[in-house]
């Protein structure tokens, strides 16, 4: 177990490696940008899907819905930018909510997050799968497992922990980064040389006119172009020192990549008048173009597919760290909130690929089902955290501040507005799943927090709790089920005396006469411990013994309940335990959880006996 | 928990109700019957496909293969009849071959009936459901899903008890037989007045030479009639008194009952020269020649459909029973020979319920895929079980043994020939998959024998056991592992203290610094019993906490273990469970599976404390 474990993850490493765990600024990019980055290859496709009904009247307006989410896209990063400043520690839409709204929409803000980061795992994982399977039809019914394949490969990487992940993933980010810019470059190049194409002469023709609502549409397609803008903030302490001023650094370069590569394909398309093939995306097309199909072509696409499979990465460094922020707050297990043998949240991993895998086999492997659930988490937890930001410069009034709260202000309300656009637009696609599920996701986080705080009260220590004796106290009354009279019963009966002088054992006798046997036996091995016959006419074990256990303490009427003792065979192979029928575990289980004693305990003593073969 | 239970399946029964729960004649043809009856189903319609392939030269053989089968049938069934004088207990094919032939022809034949159990029920239900899917197409895509439902019911059914399923299934198996038997004899008078029709003039054009592999082959499926046959000599225990001389009388009216449906409805079919239509069954076209398409039709189809439902009955009356013997002799994991509260084999059912689910989910509720994998199994045993009573009757040497043993070695040479041609022409159909799996299962058999045998050895009491004392052994040293101070800490100081006079308490300290804190707090509350910081600088407490174990026992150097106290938080809803982080399991689990010390004991304390919300 623990060999197999450190192959795949690494052996364990110490917690004052702590500080080393950190990533410089490129590695850091690479591990936080690719969701943000590899969605502008789905917004692209979304945007001219949009307005293709509407034929070239419509496509038309491409660039300039692409221009303005190129805007919504610098106003929130400017946005965090300022956030990361004013919470160096990793601010993250959760924190910033909660310091200056409030419990409720800071739980609304992480409820979103998190819905958010497995979608992004399932979204990504699926729709580069889906290329790869597009590119070798043969892998097509295998689409779904292959999601799943990735998903492992994925988890394992990440449960290595963070500095080795970035190094995997930063290849194939800084590959798609430069193939793009590249391409980008020379089509600006040919643009300069051949002039404007026609759309009027290629545009499919018009199906839909084209009204306010198909541009809000497509404009809400489009704004998946901005999903993972935030991981940098969420995941300032994953930098090296100074962690604030290397993410802004980071975030600003994102931002400019994002916005060229983003702004820079769309207005190309137009420009040439590109529309695609059957089967084919409209980024492929663009590439096909400017470059002709040849090697260059082939390697853009290969680094499409590539980006889309570790964009899920992002959420593997995002989704652990708010969970463990909102356990260590007490709205989630508290185990989502210690760090693994090597240094990473392991808990949140696995819980993270266990509901993306859900996702995944719940819908089937299609990317194109997921991708309306997608933008309105975001733009909520966006809307949030700047509304937050501005509650924050008002309290604090530093240097600047009417000028800071201005921008987020700014954006706050611009992204507020897209989001009623996006639930509005997208509802009945999907979105509505996102509307129902942050809700019952508050409440859970309530639920848990209730419980935490109710267990701290109940076992809380103060004056009202029995005084400390430094006499001990009696030794307790000791019950032995036994099943026959054999070595366990021995044994056990031997600890029984060790701790106690008041032993009673006690058979079920499920079929009528088989007592007589071990009466006689007890007279030779029972060294003189009371034996009770407990008849069981319904063939039950569990029962009767619990029966007699209740009468017990009744008539002992001492204010304490009886410890139980169980001796447990332990076979030497694992599936040597189907072939004992576990009356011990039944019994504990019971004990545990059908019969509650408030303030009063059952102690419950294993005797666990090893067997040789 | 308790009332759905008793909902569902009944109240607890006693066990002194054992002796009621037997059938009288007519309901015990009914548990019993419905496999052998509806395999005449299927038989009729795969030699109908055996032989249409070679066109009406094929098809004029019908009635000849038929008769081969009935006189096969007729053997076995008289052979039956003798092994239920032999063996009123309720013999079968297990018990019988390995009295008389030794241990492992017993087990091949019992791994030959369970499987054949587990296909009987897994063949008519998805049979069933497709009968079913075919009439109302709409339920197609759902019959995996619908083979599984019925297989609840008639689990849930046979989890009630033996007498009441009797009383259930009584309905469709008379049905059946009465539809039955009154069609043949309308076809009989129709057949008198209007003579033969011609094959030739209807008949399918030949696309095979009629090879004698082919006569064999069609030989080979139609034997799927005889399946079901031993039924009755497995359930004689089912019977009432006297039990032997019913089961027999049962057997007689069963066998002849199938010798005259069987045989008359291929005969009929051939005399009338009937052809079926595109997806339809040959007994469908039969009953529309006899009967005309109208009610009369409509209620014969129903009634096939309602037996092959309830012919995985028959399972459920065998496997438990089967599975409960081989448990008693060792082969089987023991719980599956417990009468469970209703006086039925509730294990066995569950197990056989569990493999069915399996069989149809794995072979997507096709039946046809599984028809292949049946007959070996069922004339393996036959001719094993046969063989068996030859040596038996050899042995004995009561009245009339020569001419029961010439009875007996007919039947077991019949079966053995029909074995291997059954074998080698199904083969790579799916014959070869039950091939492999009998000596799995027989190896099986062995293993857990083996276990048992290890065991008894293991836990037997002798004179070389240290003789029991009258003065009680010492207290145990006990070791308490606490995660911070709170009640249930003090709680399970207060009961360390009861048993023993030498505890120490061991705080696994994760974060540096905590233990400051607890060192504190140790003052106040920690009535003088010593407490020892065990540092993890990897962050895991199970394995800091049992290598300090060792240290301390190794120290003590006593000859003993020290014991554990465990306090164990219980909360008051189970998914509460997970917001606790399980370490008092994981170092039970530990100590139990990890660390064996043969012939020590290490007892585990378990302190539960309820917590009221």
């Amino acid at each position: 177990m623990r060999s197999i474990r450190g192959f795949l993850i690494g052996p364990p490493l110490p917690t004052q490696r702590l500080g080393d765990e950190r990533l410089d600024k490129l590695r850091a990019m690479a591990a936080l940008s690719p969701d943000a980055l590899s969605s502008i290859a789905y917004a692209n496709q979304e945007i001219y899907l949009g307005l293709a009904v509407a034929g070239a009247a419509g496509l038309v307006l491409s660039w300039k819905i692409g221009l303005v989410i190129v805007i919504l896209l610098v106003i929130v990063a400017i946005s965090y930018s300022q956030t990361i400043e004013a919470y160096p520690s990793g601010g993250g839409s959760y924190t910033v909510a909660r310091e200056n709204l409030g419990q409720y929409p800071g739980l609304i803000a992480a409820a979103s997050l998190l819905i958010d980061y497995v979608l992004t795992a399932a979204v990504s994982l699926t729709a580069g799968v889906a290329a790869i399977a597009s590119a070798f039809p043969d892998l097509w019914p295998y689409r779904t497992a292959l999601a799943l394949v990735l998903l492992v490969i994925i988890t394992l990487t990440n449960l290595r922990g963070i500095r080795e992940t970035g190094t995997v993933i930063a290849i194939p980010v800084y590959l798609f980064i430069g193939c793009y810019v590249l391409m980008l470059l020379v089509g600006l190049v040919r643009a300069a040389i051949e002039g404007p194409g026609s759309l009027e002469a290629v545009a499919p023709p018009a199906t839909h006119s084209l009204t306010l609502f198909l541009v809000m549409h497509t404009f809400a397609s489009g704004c998946t172009a901005l999903t993972g803008v935030e991981a940098i903030s969420n995941g300032v302490r994953l930098f090296k020192k100074p962690e604030a001023r290397n993410a802004r650094q980071t975030l600003a370069a994102m931002a400019l990549l994002m916005v060229f590569m983003f702004l820079g394909s769309v207005s190309l398309t137009q420009f040439f008048g590109i529309v695609p093939q059957t089967n084919e995306t409209i980024l492929s097309a663009l590439a096909r173009h400017i470059l002709g199909t040849n090697a260059a072509y082939y390697v853009v696409q290969a680094s499409t597919l590539l980006i889309l499979a570790v964009a899920a990465n992002t959420s593997f460094a995002g989704f652990p760290g708010v969970a463990s922020i909102l356990a260590r707050d007490g709205y989630l297990p508290r185990q989502l909130s210690f760090l693994g043998d090597r240094l990473v949240f392991t808990n949140g991993m696995l819980l993270l690929a266990g509901l993306t895998a859900v996702l995944i086999v719940l819908f089937g492997g299609d990317s194109h089902a997921l991708i309306p659930l997608f933008a309105v988490g975001v733009f909520l937890a966006f809307s949030l955290s700047q509304s937050g930001m501005v509650i924050h410069w008002l309290h604090e009034r530093g240097p600047g501040w009417r000028l800071k709260a201005a921008v987020n202000g700014t954006g706050a309300v611009a992204t507020a507005i897209t989001l009623v656009v996006v639930a509005v637009a997208k509802f009945l696609d999907g979105a509505w799943i996102v509307v129902v599920l942050i809700p019952l996701l508050v409440l859970m986080f309530r639920a848990i927090d209730r419980h935490y705080i109710e267990i701290r009260r109940e076992l809380a220590l103060n004056d009202a709790f029995p005084p400390v004796s430094t006499t001990p106290p009696p030794p307790p009354r000791v019950v032995v089920p036994i099943s026959g009279v054999h070595r366990g019963t021995v044994l056990a009966l031997h600890y029984a005396r060790s701790i106690s002088d008041r032993v009673t054992a006690v058979y079920v006798e499920i079929n009528p006469g088989d007592a007589d046997r071990i009466r006689a036996a007890w007279e030779t091995w029972g060294m003189g411990v009371p034996l009770v016959i407990v008849p069981s006419p319904y063939r039950s074990i569990v029962w009767p013994f619990l029966d007699f256990l209740d009468r017990y303490d009744r008539e002992a009427n001492d204010g304490h309940l009886a410890s139980v003792i169980l001796p447990e065979f332990i076979p030497a192979k694992w599936w040597e335990l189907l072939l004992h029928n576990q009356t011990a575990s039944l019994i504990r289980f019971a004990l545990f959880y059908r019969r509650r004693r408030f303030g009063k305990v059952r102690a419950i003593i294993d005797i666990p006996l090893h067997l040789r073969k």
